[in-house]
């Protein structure tokens, strides 16, 4: 895909509104502000705005008031797709290594975010707003049409209460019996799927107990080393996006919109 | 593997010094400080040493000095055994985000980092003791038996310029033709490998153009969203690590050591 050859979209928005042509959208102070003051765009500039839904739409600034900013939605640059049907439970961490896990994990393209509480779980809290937030720039950076779902934070097993039976569990755990993380996705094939990454600390023998019993948890291994749990986020949906996702040639655009198509290869 | 009973072993430390039974081995100011105020251990306490060549040891704690503390070697606990062959060249990018590199590289088991300066990585220096502190921390804690090398930061072309031709670039880039990571890996099988991501600019084009003229660059995608460079690091390096590296069943121990063998799956 190469863009249409207009002024260039010189930011990405995620926005509530409904999008179609010639549709008004207004931005907050602090959007306002960031186009207005960081970024220094005017009045005429172009900007990308999507609320995932209705596709990807380029938008021109119409003008900016005392904390406020409007566009006009001129056309489609990409329609609506469908995401992977990825979910991720992990507990949370401390501030930094949290943040961190909310902007890799909708980089990786999940659909929902599950904060849950494990027995060793040092926060006893999520800024839900503030994970939110770091979701929303995420997307809006890395070219997504959607923002993951982020649910209530839960004790773990309260969340995995009316688990739907259809959806796999991938349990990363560093104790107990494992596959292969790699083996373990192959076998299983495309299906909904969710991965849960503990907290620092580990789960809690009790915990992988309880897990083991449960029909749709598979457990697996991410090799001999203790990864941090920021890292095993990334790896293991790296796993699965690469295997099952949409990193393969099965799971459709494969490659990012916009980008040359300037073969590196001979 | 489970622990000797003896008593716990407080924290792991990588030496410079050879490690054999009875020998005696003095730590320097900084960790001296981290045992003895930080950790708050004492005289008698354990902790394990690893240097990169004789496995890990339980070494015992004689005493503390001004600014030095002196441990006694006691034990071997796990022989020194091979690491992954795989490198990571990575465009060095601002604090913060460069220290998760040499991080998450590290936990993720690259045996080798090398900074690669492209055209258009920001920075034009980069720390070399604060990564190489960063990968022996992460080492440390991640249960590693040795510590990446770290090369001396060049040109990205300077650094192909004597490359290995058995060893395989699997080049991470957002424009231009490539196969899905997971495709191109398993196609490429088993071998030396390196991963290369490019700063958070992109490469140039020019730079794609000259890399797909080397016959051992293997372009490789990674999905239709753009990642960032610390994100597409660790997501790369799982894929490698998942399909030919230390995760695989072939790939030796593929459960981190020393943790309860219990079962978590009926």
């Amino acid at each position: 895909m190469t863009e249409p050859s207009q002024s260039p979209v010189r930011t990405r928005l995620y926005v509530d509104s409904p999008l179609a042509a010639d549709q008004s959208v207004g931005l907050d102070h602090e959007r306002a502000h960031f186009l207005r003051h960081v970024l220094r765009l005017d009045r005429g500039d172009a900007v990308a705005v999507f609320n995932g839904r209705d596709g990807e739409w380029r938008a021109v600034i119409d003008g900016f008031g005392k904390g406020w900013c409007s566009l006009t939605v001129v056309e489609q640059r990409r329609p609506q797709s469908g995401s992977p049907d990825l979910w991720l439970l992990f507990a949370p961490l401390k501030k930094g290594r949290i943040d961190f896990v909310a902007e890799k994990a909708t980089e990786m393209g999940v659909s929902r975010l599950m904060p849950v509480f494990t027995r060793r779980t040092d926060p006893n809290r999520v800024n839900s707003d503030r994970l939110r937030a770091n979701a929303v720039e995420a997307a809006e950076q890395c070219e997504r049409l959607s923002v993951p779902d982020l649910t209530e934070p839960l004790p773990l097993f309260r969340a995995l209460a009316d688990w739907p039976t259809d959806r796999k569990l991938f349990l990363c755990a560093e104790a107990g019996t494992a596959r292969p993380i790699a083996e373990a996705m192959r076998a299983t094939g495309p299906c909904p799927a969710a991965v849960l990454i503990g907290p620092e600390g580990g789960f809690d023998q009790s915990e992988l107990d309880e897990l083991g019993k449960l029909p749709f948890v598979v457990p697996v291994g991410l090799g001999p080393r203790i990864l941090r749990a920021d890292t095993a986020v990334v790896a293991a949906l790296a796993c699965w996006q690469s295997l099952s996702g949409d990193w393969t040639a099965d799971g459709g655009d494969t490659r990012p919109p916009f980008r040359s198509s300037a073969e590196p290869t001979a």
